[in-house]
């Protein structure tokens, strides 16, 4: 009797829940230091400190009706708004005021409101294989269709010859994650510059909008000095979903934001739109003490030092085991290719050596398997010697 | 560019923004003392100082990686649920466990989510006039169709004639509200009783399935001693909404729950359809330093006897200057009759001496407005003033 969109992805997140329940299972056998999770991108540091203070300075200081109150706009409160523009002005050289931020339950919440803002139903939205798979349920939440683009499984970045063949008239979005999950890759300029050009000529062609929508949770997480170019400089049409989920380690408390430019097409309306959907989809407004808690935190930023050692044991670590994956320069993912066809079968063995890890077809790039790399250091190097052993049943 | 389907919405929603920008710019001109805002719904009881305790106590006690981070279910904490179903089973004498709870980014959230696992386009979701306007648009999220059982305005209860003709093979849903927004009638036993057999005939009729959706953020307020019926106890297929925006002054923060109870329609499917759609609509889960918190709260309330002297001086002070309504019993809202037919022009007319008043055409009923009480007792003092000369104006 549930809803029919709803029966098979029930289905599915039996499996995922299935997953979970293994994982536990193992842990109640093995002790949980012998089970090796690398299943999920819950972040393992832990807020920064400044994040506690913060807490505890609003409870003293501010008026808990406001504090805990409906906010006056279903945007967020307005000097947390300005804030948060005037940080990225500072950051990125652009021109944001209030008005252009819309705070959000997470990157989730803001690409649900961003794309019930947008789409009717059989609007095409692109993504770019491999991709963060809710991006489909999100799509077709609205009745829009996801238009899949394959993966260039030598670099990971996007294709941009097939991408610019599947744009048709029907395209109103375009969801690009960089750093990505689930590869880390970082797009550079040139690739973004490329990509812009192509949707402009596009947009001309078809006479249509064209939204770039940069889907940002893992901005703050780069390696190596990395420069991650911030999109609405390339391509007026852009709006960026940001979150401090993974920045600030607040996963659960639902804190993001959307950026909605004044060069976007219809821009006011849009902005009207995404306040409308934060309401009625029963956001109502990102939670107040969040917001206030990250205006005072905005040039805090999570200890990506952690996640680097991670990231450069568990690459070395498994290179050196004769497995192919590319180096991640951002993000907490590795993506690794399956030493068979089917990666299912590759992640049930590993799970015989306690190792949990999700196979691409998840993120629409079957023969690979996503490794999360943000747990703790010790599950990394106690995890080498399983890998080891697994490798050993490929040789 | 922006979704067909927002494009109205837009509209009116700039309608609610003038009103509350009017508001804004009438404070600006005669000082905020002197607006009488009975607009918003926006709880001014500050949380029980036990909130702001177990803030603290949380921050010292709970590991910041499992306090702020994804919860393992996106129902929610385990401890959290079983927590919350102890809690009702003591109250109600119902047979709740963890698994019958998921918590909701606050009962807008929690409505949304059971919808979305609902409907399919064109079912029908029964609501009572006048009902909370945003049932309307949860509704039209998923592609049911709202359908208004007119309003009794001698005692605003709902008209169960009329209920029962309007129930079709395609009724998937009924919603309830009790203690109400907009008139602040609770529904007693004996209605509810009613309802429940006239649900049960219609189910066995048509052979389907009729959820009774009880939206409860008012539940704890209800003045007088009043019973507010525990709606499972009186038809299996009742799914509770619950939320702690009114009853802990947190609607801010966006913490509530469902329950689904086993004795509901594949009651199964319907949790794991819940849990489904708090993920791919972008909640992920309820915010979790709130869950923890409202776990440390359980027994706690709001201090309604702040709310019952606003209700017993709006609602004496009205009827004295000759103006038409019911008292009360729940909520923090006064519905009154406005001595024109067209209330908007009523409400026009309230606003020369800065009363702010919301029409009751919002609410699906034309000829009334609502006033919330949620306010300073000290506005509502000095409102009374200048109803009196607004009532002059109508004798
Ligand atoms: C690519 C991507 N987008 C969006 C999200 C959602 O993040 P949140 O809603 O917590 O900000 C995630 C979370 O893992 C993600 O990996
Ligand atoms: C009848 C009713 N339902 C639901 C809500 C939503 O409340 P929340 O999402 O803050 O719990 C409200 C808020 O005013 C309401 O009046």
């Amino acid at each position: 009797m549930i809803s029919k969109k709803m029966e098979n992805m029930v289905a599915n997140s039996s499996a995922i829940r299935a997953m979970f329940e293994e994982g536990n299972r193992l842990a109640g056998i093995y002790g949980a230091e012998n089970v090796y999770d690398f299943s999920l991108g819950n972040p393992n540091v832990p807020a920064p400190e400044t994040v506690k203070d913060a807490i505890r300075e609003l409870l003293n200081e501010e008026d808990p009706v406001v504090l805990h109150g409906y906010t006056n706009s279903n945007a967020g409160y307005e000097d947390v708004r300005t804030a948060v523009a005037e940080s990225l002005n500072a950051k990125f050289g652009t021109d944001f005021s209030a008005k252009n931020i819309t705070m959000t339950v997470g990157a989730a919440g803001g690409l649900n409101v961003i794309l019930k803002s947008l789409l009717n139903p059989g609007d095409e939205v692109i993504a770019f294989a491999p991709y963060f798979g809710e991006y489909r349920s999100y799509t077709n939440n609205y009745d829009g269709v996801l238009v899949e683009i394959s993966p260039d499984t030598e670099t990971f970045q996007p294709k941009l010859d097939e991408f610019e063949a599947k744009i048709t008239a029907k395209t109103k979005a375009v969801i690009v994650n960089t750093p990505n999950n689930p590869t880390g890759v970082v797009y550079s300029e040139e690739t973004i510059k490329k990509m812009a050009a192509i949707m402009e000529a596009k947009q001309k062609e078809f006479g249509t909008d064209i939204y770039l929508i940069s889907d940002e949770p893992y901005r703050e997480l780069a390696y190596d000095g990395v420069e991650v170019p911030y999109l609405t400089k390339y391509y007026a049409n852009t709006v960026v979903g940001y979150s401090y989920s993974k920045s600030l380690s607040l996963p659960g408390e639902r804190i993001g934001y959307l950026v909605i430019p004044n060069e976007a097409a219809d821009s006011e309306k849009l902005i009207g739109a995404a306040n409308v959907a934060t309401r009625i989809l029963g956001f109502v407004n990102a939670p107040t003490l969040q917001q206030k808690v990250v205006k005072k935190c905005l040039n805090e930023k999570t200890d990506i030092s952690y996640y680097n050692r991670n990231r450069e044991t568990l690459y070395h670590g498994l290179k050196e085991l004769g497995f192919e994956c590319i180096k991640p320069e951002g993000a907490f993912y590795l993506f690794v290719k399956s030493p068979v066809a089917d990666e299912k079968e590759f992640c049930a063995a590993a799970k015989k050596y306690n190792i949990l890890i999700v196979p691409g077809t998840s993120f629409a790039c079957p023969g690979y398997v996503r490794l999360a790399y943000c747990v703790s250091y010790e599950t990394i190097v106690n995890s080498l010697p399983k890998f080891a052993e697994l490798a050993k049943e490929y040789k």
